[in-house]
């Protein structure tokens, strides 16, 4: 069975093999840059694969030589300049697909090739294991956009690396390479490129050979306590404070800037 | 002075030359698999060490060139079948051990040479140092047994390693050589086994050397400290749920195949 | 702009070129040691650059070849013994030196080359990023000295680098060099002394290519996260109890051994 949509704007394609479903991220030439349409496919997608019997991992992956660069830049300027649309793009938008990823009963493999930048960075975090080539590349350089991570965004990738390295992505806008990435706890595994496919057969076979129930518990488990362990989070007014960015002149400054292809001159007015 | 109690099911001993208690987890041929008798045993122990004046550190090493591979796979079909069993097994049987050894108000340290499998890995979660030599293997491959992690034990392995390796652990039932166990944060310190004793006897050194009330004072602290990370913890309900498996026919199926030595065949029904 | 003190007890010294600030600890011929009026004026220090505009970022270091080797040993005796002392020196002066460091709104780099020890670490805790030379040592080795961490150190340390390292770093009073404190997450980046200078130059112009208000939301963000994280804290008894050890005949031998050069004798009485 196949279910793949085909947009412009990019799209999520799915298939599934019993027991395994896998999850393509494409969007030629912009190196599966994630569209709005992008993260409404991504989020029906692990609903469907988590309604369907019979299946017990999926794996996620992206194509044209990369896993996924960040969110579409050309939907700025329409879709992410307001407060309200800022905000329903973190909350509306995103969330409930990283979400659908995260409580997908069945374990999610990231099979990272290439750049896992921004959105794909974050789509990386909320999966349970994540291989990477050697030549794969991670980062949330934002700073130069001149906006700040979202709470729920932050959440998971502090939950998956701690405190020093999230403010060492985000701080400095940095990117790091697959060995540091290792080192840092980003990914699982490193594996040369030409070794990732039998990489990726090894890990799914071993999943799909230890009982699925136990699987699914294992997930659940580890999850909820890792849930429990952030505390009672943000309150709504600090949450609310996420989208103040978006009133500023510097947002606009950093986003003219990347579409110009000049150095934003942050101003902090 | 020596304590050591023997029993064909394997046992724990201990002795000690004050200020250091020394305890050695044994089972002959069965590369030290821990009986319910083993955990018993290690629970009485902790609660001697605890009890005892003059002691300043605790060392538990294994015996036949071990750690412990885990759980003692013959006592399954009599004493881990039921859910009141399994239950019983891991809320009165390993819970209490596991605890006397978190507990216990000196510094505990897992000596590691071999195999540090399943239960033999959850006593080392609980321990407050690892040093492990280069021939060490760890990991909690119960998948393919078809039961996952009980809350407590998995608790402690997230507290030590966090979800990304603890979610590995599970879910690929997966082993780590000694170097990936360092790099995960499973073991402080990875020497040579041939500069092992020495490695270790330096260990002992620097500890005594400090103040006895300091180091179990900041073993608490940083224990309590921890505790209290972990937030409010699993309601009754999700706990209980834990056994759940117990009644399932892929566990039958899990412990049959593991005896027969045949793959099992989950069929997640 | 440049503002200095000098005492003869070390001084904390710090310009800025906007919108970078530099901070400097400074005590000839005791490795930076941080003595009580530096503490009060590293507090004064963060507070005046929270509150003064067009600043980006702050960045901590030592001269004289350290980064800082610990409290200033020399005033003990006047200072650090009774338990109201050590009380008032851990809750009203580190404390609020720490907080104002990790309450300042911009980012706040260490840049670590040599003995970063003690004070110095928990220094280098506070900050958000941690640049270290490959000549650097770091530790807190007061075990050897009697007395345990106080809580909120405790807590940053924990913080940053998880349970196993802390107890090792503890209970051990271990020093690690620069590439084990790497692998343990203490330091973000270890360089070769030859170029770090450059490479603090790049991290600096990183940051500061970034939005300045970004910055500072992501800041707030990670660290607010990481104290909801923490969950509900100790009790007051269990804070005063920290206290404990300055009633100690262990505590009074270890700090009369430390200056007469012996090794202490403890008796744990």
């Amino acid at each position: 069975m196949a279910q793949s949509e085909h947009h412009p704007g990019g799209s999520i394609g799915w298939t599934s093999v019993p027991p395994v479903a896998r999850v393509t991220l494409s969007h030629a030439g912009q190196l599966n840059a994630i569209s709005i349409q992008m993260w409404r496919e991504l989020r029906r997608c692990f609903e469907e694969i988590s309604a369907r019997p019979g299946l017990r991992l999926a794996v996620i992956s992206g194509q044209h030589g990369a896993f996924a660069a960040g969110a579409d830049i050309s939907e700025f300027s329409a879709q992410r300049m307001s407060r309200e649309q800022v905000r329903a793009y973190h909350e509306d938008i995103i969330a409930p697909a990283l979400r659908a990823i995260a409580h997908c009963p069945i374990p999610v493999v990231a099979a990272i090739d290439g750049a896992c930048i921004g959105g794909g960075l974050e789509i990386a975090c909320v999966c349970d294991l994540r291989l990477a080539t050697d030549r794969s590349r991670f980062g949330v350089p934002i700073n130069r956009l001149g906006f700040p991570m979202a709470p729920q965004e932050a959440a998971a990738l502090l939950g998956l690396v701690g405190g020093a390295t999230a403010l060492e992505l985000l701080l400095e806008g940095r990117l790091m390479d697959a060995e540091e990435a290792y080192d840092k706890g980003l990914v699982n595994r490193v594996v040369p490129q030409a070794l990732f496919d039998d990489a990726l057969d090894t890990l799914i076979r071993h999943i799909v050979a230890g009982g699925p129930a136990a699987a699914r518990r294992n997930k659940w488990l580890i999850r909820r306590l890792m849930e429990l362990a952030q505390g009672p989070g943000l309150t709504a007014a600090q949450k609310d404070a996420s989208w103040d960015f978006a009133d500023s002149q510097d947002y606009r400054r950093g986003i003219s800037a990347f579409f110009n292809k000049t150095r934003p001159d942050f101003q902090d007015d």
